[in-house]
């Protein structure tokens, strides 16, 4: 199957059976979202894995009591950082940099130049940012799912703050993002896979803009560039 | 190749060579973000598509002269919904109960406990939370080139009030929020392909949970259910 034959063979699956998802697919699937790519390469996002009954219970009471937090066989739980310091970046780039063999000062420009980017925008925005950066690897796991046809079922709906003190994520610099079971669909029980997948319309969803369409704008470019972080 | 696979292949290109993406295979990387999952499937997020080199031109100077603005095959725009309303999130439910045969007022009573979700949250929040659901979409546009053997490279870096002034997005609703250009790599001018791709490690970005790790919690579960919207 291609990953658009996946993408229509999965569905934010409603009722799951309680079937094991094998141990091989969840890390292909883990893998995959480690694999996504994120701003700078920041990664400022990190992934808990749940199967504990108990723990589970807990979490369905502060998730709108979706059957799936139980239901599934592992619940991933996405958490990004609740703002950007040096001392987050560094280590990033630092470890990049002895992967890659060169001194770690090789991205000080760099990291400098973020920084003083994302410090005015506010801690607020900084954690709206990085959790950005968490949907992405969200959707590539999704995906994955989809590819080694487990289901999953992407939930936002949930308190973040209770999620954050029960995880102990309070303080801890993350706050709890999304959700993820992973399961099986439980077919004669689901109210969402008979239905039809609906997508916005295709040219309601797709424009295409050339010169002619867009404002007059003459604006002189901006001066310098991002370049080379491994060459300044 | 498997969706892994791909991922290891991809990375953040650099420099593009300007050959063109067959309109299959773009065709079939704007399916994929299409059929993107989003919250309460609003997909509150459009694609604008630009291979026109003047508006390419303007674009690359108001996002750090990055190259490959220009020498990409297609630039895609992602832009968000600046905030909910009733209008909006009507016309997607209506849609998708047209197209599931169902009567509009089906889903009122979610609609309405969405909009009364976020609309404390205020026009920020909102903006930020659709912005995020184009994530899950561009992560799976990323996934899809890559499939198709098509190079691509995420950019957060521009200038979102400039870009949304040149495409007339100020006052339309909607404000950019990802480029995504779609081309081939030039390999011999391009200083990151040949750089090992480097991840926050495994047991740094996974880690398991059960009840024993978390934090001593005994709030009553909420009350209530999210439910089937179709029968409520």
């Amino acid at each position: 199957m291609s990953l658009l034959e996946d993408l229509h063979w999965r569905y934010a699956t409603k009722k799951m059976n309680g079937k094991k998802v094998p141990q091989d697919k969840l890390d292909y699937i883990l893998e995959a979202a480690r694999m996504a790519p994120s701003s700078s390469g920041l990664q400022p996002y990190k992934i808990i894995v749940i199967s504990d009954k108990a723990l589970l219970e807990k979490i369905k009471g502060i998730a709108w009591n979706q059957s799936q937090i139980t239901d599934c066989s592992h619940l991933l739980v996405f958490a990004a950082w609740n703002g950007y310091n040096d001392e987050r970046v560094s280590k990033v780039f630092n470890y990049t940099m002895d992967e890659r063999k060169l001194p770690h000062n090789t991205m000080d420009n760099y990291k400098n130049n973020i920084l003083s980017l994302y410090e005015p925008l506010g801690q607020e925005w900084q954690a709206h940012h990085s959790a950005k950066q968490s949907y992405i690897s969200f959707g590539l796991a999704i995906a994955a799912a989809a590819e080694q046809k487990v289901d999953a079922t992407p939930i936002e709906g949930f308190i973040p703050e209770k999620l954050d003190e029960l995880l102990k994520l309070t303080g801890s610099g993350y706050k709890s993002t999304l959700l993820l079971p992973l399961g099986y669909r439980e077919d004669e029980n689901d109210w969402l896979v008979s239905m039809k997948k609906v997508r916005t319309p295709k040219e309601d969803f797709i424009t295409e803009m050339t010169i002619e369409d867009a404002a007059d704008f003459n604006e002189a470019p901006m001066e310098g560039s991002i370049g080379n972080p491994t060459k300044e």
